[in-house]
């Protein structure tokens, strides 16, 4: 087998991108404005200022420059690791006896494991800029924390991390792999903020939730001198770093003139498929192409395919601005029970609005067939997915096998982006058959729906 | 920073090694041959037979091809996740302020975390090749059974691993892993063979150790139907495989005219060392460069610095043909308390030969110093190293350290042959500061020796 498209395309450090690329600057019809839940006017960089550092709150409130340098400080972080490999899966492929191409963008071979690096060196490298001293942040799975540990290493900031208790007590290596990199590790609940306390009062023996950790983080950051708060995934400055996915995927097709027909990712908060798919959207909305968009979620925690398009907040403690958003309502828990990340309450609100204008499809998969789909592709492959990036594998394969029945061709991408090397633990949970899908029932949805606050939608 | 050399260098897919290199083929004085335990003669491939397949006895036993062809069957295995990258320690060089350049070559980007993938995937091919439907094998700290793992989910092998029963019980995700691809785990010293029993009579609650493993695995093996034995690490074929790591290190410093003075790598068996040094070694001996070459091993299983150059056995049920290497004898048990692999009494018979003739250099590092190194180098480069890779990292340091000292600008490359994802309760136990050197007596040495068996040694 000598193939002409090499398995594994790697740019060189000079195609590296020197840009993040501002999707929102070529939408026609932009996401609405995120609004201060006291005034419900659009947040200004004031209203933001005590949380969040210049640079991101720069980033997060433009919405019309579409280039944005990258600074070459960050320039050399990112060549610490990057550029992450394309590969073809010609292993896949053959597995699956089918005619589709099938590529994939695979950014777990950063010691943190996944995408959540590419957002974590530039906030730090930003808080940082600003003359902050430390960060605060919160960490469910672990992913973000480990990526904000590492790039807070780097730039030498104090980092706290108030990670989910129950995802503490049961990924404790993660817990150490942060440590090792000089963070202060707080399982959340806890006593150290008044949101903490709070919670602990109603439920002293609660596992925790992302929601609950975002609040403690966010208090502790507008208490601490000289801190500021970080945040992994849902708001478009995230977004804007992640874009780098994007263009380096875009890049290395280029380079052998391959255009995908259909681009796969999975989505939590939206941050890895929205990088992925930024400057292949803009071709679309240009008119330039024709590709199809797939996001993928799991059926615990549907905010595309089953939640609501309206204004709610990004935390349970209801702290937060409000944010135009596909929403499942911030009270709304995902059974514990579900492996991985993915299980946050909104999605991210370029990607929300992509969604309602028909630009972006949708779809939610059960956790044991995304585990199939995992085991699949690690045979073929070689690569440990994680349970999160495995969903977009379980939809890339099932558009293989539509091809190999319809016997087109299609070029079909996706987003792999992390590693499961923390996550044996529900590997050994679907190896002995313990595992079990977790679909909410409409009452369930319901309850969640009901926290949606109830304010003007069209503002 | 715009470096005209780039941080990673990659191969294209046209420059990677299309032939593995056999060093023995270039030294005038060889290896002492492997001895048949009876007959004290030189083993012929027939005496090998019941244990390991034809592929690999036919390599094990050729002194004389230089180029040893690569099946296009295993170059396409190879793509599936090398070239690996090779990288320049910007980082780490600013940090330590020092005028040399180093480069390491990561082996670490592959699921199984590490370089013995090299080998499994031919081991498994060749077994494929020869109509065999199973393999057994033994796995220490997991890094060879989990690749071994991997290339039998490959190839559709069947693989039984018998894994240090101490290990077992200590990495579980390790277990899970190999599990997840299809391998049947068996804790060692186990009641499924002779071996074991008679281990586990003499001592119900032994944790086992790995020559245990091998007697029970080679047991396994002779007594199944289709079935052989594959080994990671000490044999000759082995460091044929693993030469592709050093092979594609000098094809991509020779892009860009770099000229290593000194070459690190770390010492259990030999198989990442030798595999790293074999073409450089290949141009000294050809008397085309000075480079020094070093050996770096624990001191608490000091086989190059303490051990003795005898014949001896390379298990310690006394059941494998006899090699002469640097050994601290079949009975020496290192301590358990050692995080990691590189616990083996031996070294391979032709590093132990370059070590004897003064043309390999080889120190010892005690674990706590190791550990102190590979927290520097995680936060300089992001990479979290295995603690086998991070005695190479230690003494890299140490040399850039002494340019530092001397002004001297030399360039200075090691291996990184792993990552450390499986061996958070060694850094834990750094972190907390519970982790103690273990450097054994002359009397622990001793005990060791006396089990070298007395024969004579020049044959």
């Amino acid at each position: 087998m000598k193939n002409k498209i090499p398995t594994r395309i790697y740019l060189t450090e000079d195609e590296m991108p020197k840009h993040w690329y501002n999707l929102r600057a070529d939408m026609k019809d932009k996401p609405d404005p995120i609004l201060h839940p006291g005034t419900l006017q659009p947040v200004t960089a004031e209203d933001l200022a005590p949380v969040f550092c210049k640079g991101v709150i720069d980033q997060e409130l433009d919405e019309t420059t579409r280039l944005v340098p990258i600074p070459s400080d960050i320039q050399d972080f990112y060549r610490a690791y990057r550029p992450s490999p394309l590969i073809r899966a010609y292993y896949l492929e053959k597995m699956l006896d089918t005619p589709a191409e099938i590529y994939y963008k695979f950014e777990g071979t950063n010691t943190s494991g996944s995408h959540k690096l590419n957002s974590a060196g530039p906030q730090a490298y930003y808080a940082k800029e600003a003359g902050l001293t430390s960060l605060t942040t919160e960490t469910g799975a672990g992913q973000w924390g480990t990526a904000m540990a590492m790039a807070c290493g780097f730039y030498d900031l104090k980092l706290t991390v108030y990670m989910v208790k129950i995802s503490s007590e049961q990924k404790p290596y993660r817990k150490a792999l942060m440590e090792a990199y000089g963070a202060n590790l707080i399982p959340s609940p806890s006593n150290t903020t008044e949101a903490g306390k709070k919670i602990l009062e109603v439920d002293p023996n609660t596992g925790g939730s992302l929601g609950c950790a975002i609040s403690e983080a966010i208090e502790r950051a507008v208490k601490t001198d000289k801190c500021r708060y970080v945040l992994g995934s849902v708001l478009n400055h995230v977004l804007l770093h992640q874009s780098i996915i994007g263009l380096e995927t875009k890049t290395a097709l280029d380079k052998y003139g391959i255009k995908p027909d259909i681009i796969i990712g999975c989505a939590g908060g939206g941050s890895n498929l929205g990088g992925l798919i930024s400057p292949f959207m803009g071709e679309k909305l240009a008119g330039k192409s024709n590709t199809r968009f797939i996001a993928v979620e799991p059926a615990s925690c549907p905010s595309f395919t089953r939640g609501r398009f309206a204004y709610d907040f990004g935390d349970t403690g209801k702290t937060t601005p409000l944010i135009k958003m596909q929403t499942l309502g911030s009270g709304f828990i995902p059974s514990a029970n579900h492996a991985g990340g993915l299980r946050y309450h909104g999605m991210n609100s370029t990607l929300s609005k992509l969604y309602k204008d028909g630009l972006l499809e949708a779809r939610s998969e059960v956790q044991t067939e995304v585990f199939d789909a995992a085991l699949k592709f690690m045979k073929g492959e070689g690569i440990l997915p994680a349970p999160e990036s495995s969903h977009a594998i379980k939809a890339a394969i099932d558009e293989a096998l539509e091809c190999k029945k319809t016997g087109e061709k299609k070029v079909i991408l996706f987003g792999l982006s992390g590693t499961g090397f923390f996550d044996m633990t529900a590997y050994t949970s679907y190896n002995n058959k313990t595992m079990s899908d977790q679909i909410p029932s409409d009452a369930d949805l319901e309850r969640g729906f009901a926290s949606i606050p109830n304010i003007p939608q069209n503002i």
